[in-house]
């Protein structure tokens, strides 16, 4: 479908998602129960119980997709507009695939003390926050303060939900080459929000030779001018201190791991790693590199982000699990354990991985259920 | 039903509301289309034209209902959970009467400045706000500073949707028992949110003869401490300048139109209003006067605000008409021309008004119709 069509088709639809009435409303008596006055009497009990907003509201079984639009997709800043789309398919998702209510809160700010400000505002009504296609380095920091100050579950979807679903991926794609996943040179392109949670992710599956790449090149222990997040990246990755651009880091990689941005990736680039080469390309809408590309260029395994070409490697894999079972069991933070289980859940439910599969697929029922059971 | 009964109702229940699909997700091209990577398409294009938001996303149809919990029905200042249930309630009706995709935002906060941050940065994804429970005198400014500052149209439901249905009611009243509206002498117990906005519309709607009464007794233009708000009143109603209470503004009355709490009214006190009296007792969940203990006393037509009496003087009868008007026009802001034309179209439904008959059922399909065709 081209644009054209794909724009007119999203216009004579309207919207995508709304709310429906989990209870009747036809006559006096229910007004009476529903509403007044017999809704006095739930806000009575709620103003001294607040917790039982988990058993009697919409608290139960609701997330806020949260973003700024300071970073959708692969377009970049493209403002809360932007984003509302994407979080609306988000809720979309959320509904179908897990039973979730979920709903886009889309911002007109982008001063990360203002989404925290904001976010604990309206927290109250939900059950947990996705945090979503906000910018590095200000992800981090707006993550782990509403982690520490709000009771619910926060997760920055595009750093943890691609951080484990590439793991997954990974894991099964070193089975389909043979090769030993914690043995694995791995290059990993973008140090953005999604690049540093999948090396850290990485590092806590035992994966160490990884090398990650900002847009000066790779990312290395006192590389000029490199500070904060990138620093601290810098200490944790890259033991064989390999500097220069992704040309100096592909030489003899087993693994490129694309969250950056459309065409970066050369046949060329991908002709310089080992045999067996595992290449995935995860920027939306458009890949660092074709499958077709890839795959003349000799790369073995191919992954991308996309509903339209195979292995699609997608946080649609993981989020609606994670919040289900978090919303579930009542869980308040997800932990590391929590990631590393999930991802091995959703890798397990390919029973004999190989070049053509090497993640379940994103309309697998297994999926949203195995990856719940992970989060305790 | 009991209130231990109500309230394991609602346990049972766990949600009124929640989010549905209004597309299908069930293969790789529903997937392409709605999320990655056609979901791009509309992303770029939200980025460069927001104002087709309206046109394409949740936007089109979406209201948030806003509360800090500082003034709930008539329960008080109970917290952001205590305000959930009826905010939940209040999204439920939306959807059942009007079709409105409402959802609940309820406040961790109730400085007026964070809320008007919070109200403008969550503002993207809907199309109308709804301020409800938010106590006087801060939603005045609250109100004003929205109306100023955002795009999308804005009422406390407290204040606009009581007045309009207040004044629909009052005009029938008058007519069940013979007397001209602009003549009646009206008591309104409460000069907070509700009160504030009645007396304003009644003035707007000819009627002169309106004393406001808070706890301190009648306001009155020169009452010793009268600052903000009430001063301004002050210079609108009390034309007679009675000094005193409720049973000094009462002597003679024709109206009384209760906003205020529980059982403040007294059969004493209906006993002082002239012949054909006129009782709105609208505390919520409990009256200021029993339908029985007024009737006793003498009052010849008497309404509450709850769906377990005749006569329900209820705002669900204006706020689904008044923001699917304003969502279908893209109307920006409910004026005061627009309140005096809901509460027209809202009376005139009942075609020979009575002293059993002064307003149109909650349950009259003409209601949302009636009045979103007011709105414009």
């Amino acid at each position: 479908m081209d644009a054209k069509k794909i724009l007119s088709t999203y216009k004579k639809r309207g919207a995508r998602i709304e709310t429906a009435a989990r209870v009747a409303l036809a006559g006096k008596k229910d007004f009476s129960l529903w509403y007044t006055p017999g809704v006095g009497v739930a806000a009575s009990h709620l103003a001294k119980h607040p917790k039982d907003a988990r058993l009697m509201s919409v608290k139960r079984n609701s997330v806020a997709i949260v973003s700024d639009g300071s970073a959708v997709l692969g377009l970049g800043n493209i403002g809360p507009y932007g984003a509302l789309p994407v979080m609306e398919g988000k809720a979309l998702i959320f509904k179908a695939r897990a039973g979730i209510d979920a709903w886009p809160v889309v911002l007109a700010t982008q001063d990360p003390d203002e989404i925290v400000r904001t976010v604990k505002a309206i927290a109250p009504a939900f059950g947990g926050i996705n945090l979503e296609d906000i910018a590095a380095p200000q992800c981090f920091d707006i993550e782990k303060r509403l982690i520490e100050e709000l009771d619910i579950p926060v997760m920055h979807d595009d750093q943890h939900g691609t951080a484990i679903v590439v793991l997954a991926g990974l894991a099964n794609a070193a089975k389909a080459v043979k090769k030993d996943l914690k043995k694995l040179m791995v290059v990993v392109s973008g140090a953005g929000a999604a690049g540093a949670a999948t090396a850290r992710l990485l590092l806590a599956a035992s994966v160490t030779d990884i090398i990650l790449l900002d847009r000066a090149g790779t990312i290395y222990a006192g590389r000029p001018g490199l500070t904060g997040h990138k620093a601290e990246l810098a200490d944790l990755t890259n033991p064989r201190k390999v500097a220069g651009g992704l040309a100096e880091a592909m030489a003899g990689a087993d693994a490129f791991i694309g969250v950056s941005g459309k065409g970066l990736l050369t046949a060329a680039h991908v002709r310089m790693m080992a045999p067996g080469a595992i290449v995935f390309a995860l920027a939306n809408p458009v890949p660092e590199i074709m499958p077709d590309v890839a795959r003349k260029a000799g790369a073995a395994v191919i992954a991308t982000g996309r509903s339209d070409f195979p292995n699609q490697i997608n946080n649609s894999l993981v989020f609606p699990g994670v919040f289900r079972g978090a919303l579930d069991k009542g869980v308040r933070a997800i932990t590391t354990p929590m990631k590393l289980r999930a991802a091995r859940a959703l890798a397990v439910l390919v029973a004999r991985p190989s070049a053509a599969r090497i993640i379940p697929d994103m309309l697998d029922a297994r999926v949203v259920k195995a990856v719940s059971r992970a989060i305790y």
